[in-house]
């Protein structure tokens, strides 16, 4: 509940950040029109709109903008993402604005709520059509308007809460500046948003400023460029990674190890389309719960298909192929299953956002008593593979029904009641604290999700592991008990790594792009010091690769120092330089990444030296 | 050009018997109208109405239909399809039909060929619905009508050519009894098929039902089902295989083995998404092309989307993704890509006719002076790949543009005949025979498909070489040549198993299920002749599994017997049985399959038998 609380806190503390930086434009831009201003994640953002005086102040759902902004840089959705040189006010008045800003907070100006009429509303904000259409919003649910003043200085619409006065602001920054559409579409005109963010105290602003910058230097989409691991073409579809060869062999290499491990717990391998009669989800309820997030249907004769959001029906078609035993169950079917699912254009970011992605998925069938085990081995098996990317430091959370809002979900008050139940017992059992959520579980049971803390503190949410009592029932699957009598399987969904892509983009940002040994697509390069130092070289390389290791043969013209620049960049575990000494004593000069010592080995030394490190993980 | 002229020969025999059979059919059931009926391969088919005399004549047209064949069954097919009790002659009445047919051969009657105006012709089929659409297009084609007589007895509307006379009919069989819409038209009327077939010889008739019982014994559908490979669920959509654990895991092998040998010879491996912009596929002509085989555009946001019926824009895009060098040629990109195609519901068969499929794809980027060699090494890892699955005799056809024709493809005359000439020479560079094909090339280039023969005879088409110059211009490609200068490359597509589906469905039916052992999804089972025999059977089967061997404890109740009957149904390379005597002795009671004796072998002995089988393949 704490926690909850400083959460909230920190919510009205940027919240009131952002009123302090309204008040600080107006005055120091008082052309500008203020359209909206929330807190979000570790921070806020301000949209206006400032037109050039030259130009008519054109109304909110008009395209014309007098901001050079292409749409398609607007739409990347980052903060980076506006050009800087198209409007008036960019980063280098930030200086001046935080300053005017500091005056408004030593003035320590209280915050006041006063509600209104909405026709009195209107009146103080004339000539503001963002305001106007919020207002005529708020009218037509029939309700007050909510206003905040500061003081007498500064009204805005807005439904708080505030801190108690602006001295109470210890520590703020504005960020970046972009473009943004009015309420996010593209057929809006186009605003300016500035970014910023307050803490309670300037120790807290500082090492978020520091994760930031660390964050950038580890930004997914900048080590994928450098190290070609994956792109995204704007004419090939937004959301779309095109899997470059290293890229695609990093993939494979996770995809191998994950299956092997789930193989290695019983689980069977299966493969279904990625497309299927609506008729299939219609029967799931996917069609009328998650229609929202799947693509429009294609037509085949007479029949509509769609491209599959996810694998569920595909696997519960195969329990269902045959009738199954209660000496069957558990039955464990895995794919590593390519699903597609609708995401705004304006949220996709690299990896970790996209509209495709592929699932370490899998499903368990079994029955009532087997379900606490399963539930205990499935957590154990996700401790197992997250801790392998180095992943230790988890943070679980268990998702339920919201109980004042039944109709949300399909099946019936016991079967929620049993899932939760179970879900809770296992991790009770598996002695995991976690947090509860009501009304956060998906439409078809509860579930428990697993959030990981990367390296430099920050929170990702990865597995999932979801009870399901409502598949069975839709898709009448069944087992014969011991007594010969029908009945219902228990189906379990889960996804260890999650989405193949979101985890990819997390472990870079985790590494650095310094992946361990046994997934960096280039483990060794070979560098020959001369042309008289090849033979050797190349012959290294091969007994190298015959090992089975991933090993590179440097001997295009360059010199040594940029070769063991580039593989340094390249974040190469190990560059393996040869000359006169190495050819005399068949051995290797060792590089190793991140140390600065260079180490001698003879290749067998080295090859039993790096067998060790690839099957350790 | 000997075999050219036999394949029509066999035609003219086959669509004489078809007239034969009419005529046959027309004197023993009067009611019959007869709709159509050519020569296809291997046989003749002939469709008709033949109405309950108590219901309508209905037109071609409509949906009514008086034989209680379901839209389902009809659907799939194949000649056994039809439901044989819904109309009133069935494969029963073949001995009676067939009789009727040999008094037609023995009265020798001749075949006269005749033209007429269409309006003179409508004359003779006055109450033939079928016929007078023929007609009305022929007309409307502006063009005569020709007819062919069997003496004064019979006669068709029929482009022809025929035998002389019926008597050169040596040696024919009715096959079959299926439904068949009007025009394959599920709209149209049901029609009822017969299919049958000619040959010269008596001896070669009896050498084709021979293959025809040996395909049936082997149908790859059936024994799919009995070993649980596959299935095909009409609620999750025709067409679209749903892989069972067992062939998950011989798919995934397949597939493994590929891609290794592919990485041998320098492929690098990419991954692609199953969906990209049309804007894509319009810029690739594919859009133009190839439309009809594309499934209907998801509206995304302001664009249209289509799933990938190939994998070739995104690997180009690949290439693309920066200015590639000389020094990087020969690029090669592999993916095994699952792409969808639409095929017409009743065309779909199993696993070789299918909707979505799974390809061994690549695509090579070379210089001019590279094609050769690099054709060569393709076609030498063709026939490496084939060969393994041992399909050792290969038939190779050449196809090239229709040089009359040149509108229908894209490019430049120079560009296809320099294609054409690298083709051709590297056949001859590796002493390949092959065939030349004019008019077979694909829209986009001229290409090399391998056709394999199977155990029993069949020709199946599975790897296709395919050069194009089209791509790199719609695509801009380049790459600095050695003076930095700006250079087209050349692409090559080329897919060695072809479709993956096809693929193993041609190798379940030449293999006869039973699969080599390094691809058997179930190994080896380890059967305890009882339950104090458990434990030894139980370590026995886990060291095999330590060793990588998919091997399998059968301890559930029932006979040593059965099981053994089970294991041989399932084509289980290896039944291993363990009793007092193994145990004592350490060794186990091996029945390897096909072969009557049991072999009493020291575990380590046949571990390293099977280790050996393993590898070798």
């Amino acid at each position: 509940m704490a926690k909850e609380n400083k959460k909230e806190d920190l919510e009205a503390l940027r919240h009131s950040t952002e009123h302090i930086l309204t008040q600080a434009m107006l005055k120091l831009y008082p052309g500008i029109k203020m359209a909206m201003g929330p807190a979000i994640e570790n921070g806020f953002y301000f949209d206006f709109q400032y037109d050039d005086p030259s130009t008519d102040s054109a109304s909110p759902t008009s395209t014309s903008s007098v901001f050079a902004l292409s749409k398609r840089s607007a739409s990347k959705g980052s903060p980076q993402a506006g050009s800087r040189q198209a409007h008036k006010i960019s980063e280098e008045d930030f200086p001046k604005i935080e300053a005017e800003m500091k005056k408004i907070i030593k003035e320590n100006l209280p915050f006041r709520k006063e509600e209104m009429e909405v026709s009195e509303a209107k009146k103080l904000f004339t000539d503001n059509p963002y305001k106007q259409e919020w207002l005529n919003e708020i009218e037509a649910r029939g309700e007050k308007a909510t206003l905040y003043w500061t003081d007498q200085a500064f009204v805005d619409l807005c439904a708080g809460p505030h801190v108690k006065s602006t001295g109470e602001i210890k520590a703020f920054k504005l960020l970046s500046i972009a473009g943004a559409y009015w309420r996010g579409d593209e057929k809006n005109k186009m605003l300016v948003r500035l970014y910023g963010t307050a803490f309670d105290s300037q120790k807290d602003l500082d090492e978020y400023l520091h994760q930031l910058e660390e964050a950038k230097k580890r930004d997914h989409r900048k080590i994928a460029q450098e190290q070609e691991l994956f792109f995204i073409d704007e004419e090939f579809g937004k959301g779309l990674p095109l899997w470059l060869p290293k890229g695609a062999i990093l993939r494979q290499l996770i995809m191998d190890f994950a299956l092997k491990s789930y193989f290695a717990k019983g689980y069977q391998l299966v493969a279904t389309p990625h497309i299927a009669n609506k008729i299939l989800w219609e029967r799931s309820g996917h069609w009328n719960f998650y229609r929202g997030s799947m693509y429009s249907p294609m037509q085949i004769d007479e029949e509509e298909f769609v491209i599959k959001p996810m694998n569920c029906p595909g696997h519960v078609k195969i329990y269902n192929f045959k009738l199954r035993s209660y000496r069957d169950l558990p039955l464990k079917f895995t794919e590593m299953g390519t699903v597609y699912r609708y995401e705004k254009s304006g949220e996709l970011s690299g990896l970790t956002r996209v509209r495709g992605f592929t699932q370490d998925d899998a499903h368990i069938f079994c029955t009532p008593e087997q379900l606490q085990d399963i539930l205990i081995e499935t957590i154990g098996l996700t401790r197992y593979i997250l801790g392998t990317f180095g992943f230790k430091d988890v943070k679980i959370s268990l998702s339920v029904r919201d109980p004042n809002n039944k109709d949300k979900y399909l099946g019936s008050d016991e079967t929620w009641q049993l899932a939760e139940k179970a879900l809770e017992e296992a991790l009770k059992k598996e002695k995991l604290s976690f947090e509860r959520f009501e009304g956060e579980a998906t439409f078809y049971g509860p579930k428990i999700d697993v959030l990981v803390r990367d390296a430099i503190g920050r929170k990702h949410q990865l597995s999932t592991i979801q009870v399901d009592f409502n598949f069975p029932q839709k898709f009448d699957m069944n087992y014969i008990d011991k007594n010969g009598q029908k009945q219902r399987p228990i189906m379990i969904h889960r996804a260890l790594l999650g989405s193949l892509e979101r985890f990819i983009g997390v472990l870079i940002e985790h590494c650095a792009g310094a992946f361990p040994f046994w997934l960096s697509p280039e483990q060794i390069w070979v560098i020959p010091i001369s042309q008289d130092h090849e033979k050797y070289a190349r012959k290294v390389n091969e007994t190298l690769q015959e090992k089975g290791f991933r090993s590179f043969l440097k001997n295009e013209s360059g010199t040594i120092n940029k070769k063991i620049r580039e593989g340094e960049i390249g974040r190469i575990p190990y560059l393996l330089v040869v000359g006169d000494k190495e050819i005399k004593s068949k051995s290797v000069a060792v590089r190793e990444r991140g140390k600065k010592k260079v180490t001698v080995l003879k290749l067998d030394e080295f090859i039993n030296k790096a067998e060790k490190e690839n099957t350790q993980k």
